[in-house]
């Protein structure tokens, strides 16, 4: 399973009750963040899942509301007693701007390690548990959308490799993708497990106007969190105007994409009450939300999920 | 008369229920802030002072809880419409470190204008209606601590001003210091201005142990604003490890230097409840309080109070 939180859900500057739009998600213990702005390690301590496990850190791009919180979060997560390598991942000049604000930052008890992408062509790495895929968004400055994926293997056929015969201490093994020999007889996963089972995917749009590919780079995603900065439809030549997207917009990638579920956030200072607007989502797509800061859902493997 | 404000009291990293220390003062609709760590925006905005009018901003050192909030807060103020310049204060780097966080704050409505002083001698500037005055602390790195004097000027004689004779109609030049012509004749404020009365003392010191000379640079202030990181006397080996001040060596400070009030701010994250330690600065300095975030207080010249 996969838990996700919204961090905070506002855009341009923090205010006293809505922190700087970041996600944070965990899946076997091991955490990933995309943004952290003025503020995050303030709402990820009123989350309590902790900050020692956080392996990657994601930016969408290098406006100072999405990254300015980064060098207090490292110097907290040091703190917290983490030494293993930190991978921070993001646009190209990644590793510029990192080491430029975090000046303020030496000492880290931990390497930072820098995974600079592509700004005009998508990407794909994994990290750890996490597949990741980048999309080019539409800002003005460089900036990425993130589709995380966990895979699953295939289900063990017990019944299969007490054919063949597989001994059992070697099953655990297998699961894992390992390859084992016992006896001088070398076996490997494939001979048990089967096909791929559906993963999880989760996305993750901000800031940008509507792109081509957006739709398809989130199809069928178990959640999609994107950009809605305003709720009003008259503000869409403001949106246009600073590349962004209005719930609207949000609504309709979500539901061109067939995701299972939409988070709006990364609302503007000037909207209030999201809440109210939330209609101009839901006319397209049904399953929306608005977000809210530390907002959380566990998404499942499709049958550990009795579904 | 001169509004005091503490943004935050926390030292190291912001907390949900405590802001990174941070003061704010006004005087004539003029403001001027020392210290600005992450978060430290969003308090101000509770606050309710606005930051449009924040002329200075100054630094005691480049550790990231005191300055990490700059860059949003300088974006935040440029949102506000300010287009005149504003000046940033503190040790030698100050442009280099400002310069380099900033990387991400591009674009400003307003220039920034750059004041480094020495790091290991006292300073002198004025600034607007503020007398700076700086003097090294002792904490590892570069590190000052402010003196923020408010001068008054003698009492105007109108007696005086009848009988030189001196047109009315020039008075209100003459008691702004200026120098007025009226008919071929040079009137100057001191025709009819008295000796230079009583002013306004301000001081702020942290991160620091400690230093010689520190009584004397507080001394008579009307407040004393001080760190106090602990308020153990057994954490006094720490204190001395990390360069800072006991609440008891704070009071002393205080004592020494003869000033009206201290409080005590600059609390370590492990300080949960500061007040629980007070009488420790009490047994030494009676008016002593302990700081909280936005405590706020106006300072008034002597005549002014009805003292």
């Amino acid at each position: 399973m996969l838990d996700v939180a919204l961090l905070g859900t506002g855009g341009m500057m923090p205010l006293p009750n809505r922190f700087l739009t970041s996600m944070l998600c965990r899946f076997n213990g091991r955490g990933l963040m995309i943004d952290a702005g003025e503020g995050t390690q303030v709402t990820l301590k009123m989350l309590g899942w902790g900050c020692k496990n956080i392996d990657v850190i994601c930016f969408t791009h290098f406006h100072a509301d999405h990254i300015s919180g980064l060098p207090g979060l490292l110097l907290t997560i040091s703190n917290s007693g983490r030494t293993e390598p930190l991978t921070l991942v993001g646009p190209p000049d990644l590793e510029l701007v990192v080491r430029s604000i975090c000046v303020i930052a030496r000492d880290l008890m931990f390497p930072l390690e820098f995974r600079e992408l592509e700004a005009r062509k998508p990407s794909a790495l994994r990290l750890g548990e996490f597949n990741l895929r980048t999309l080019p968004m539409c800002h003005g400055i460089s900036c990425l959308g993130y589709a995380i994926e966990i895979p699953r293997k295939g289900r063990f056929d017990a019944e299969r490799a007490k054919r063949l015969p597989i001994p059992v201490q070697l099953w655990s093994g297998l699961q894992k993708n390992e390859c084992v020999e016992y006896n001088g007889t070398v076996y490997t996963s494939d001979m048990v497990l089967g096909p791929e089972r559906k993963g999880l995917k989760l996305c993750y749009c901000t800031d940008s106007r509507p792109v081509s590919g957006l739709a398809d780079f989130v199809r069928q995603a178990d959640l999609f969190i994107c950009e809605g900065i305003y709720g009003e439809e008259e503000k869409k030549n403001k949106a246009v105007e600073y590349g962004h997207m209005l719930f609207s917009e949000a609504a309709e990638a979500a539901r061109d994409g067939e995701v299972s579920e939409l988070w709006l956030t990364h609302f503007s200072p000037s909207l209030t009450d999201p809440k109210s607007f939330l209609k101009n989502a839901l006319n397209i797509f049904p399953n929306t939300s608005v977000g809210y800061d530390r907002i959380c859902k566990t998404l499942y493997f499709q049958d550990d999920n009795g579904t």
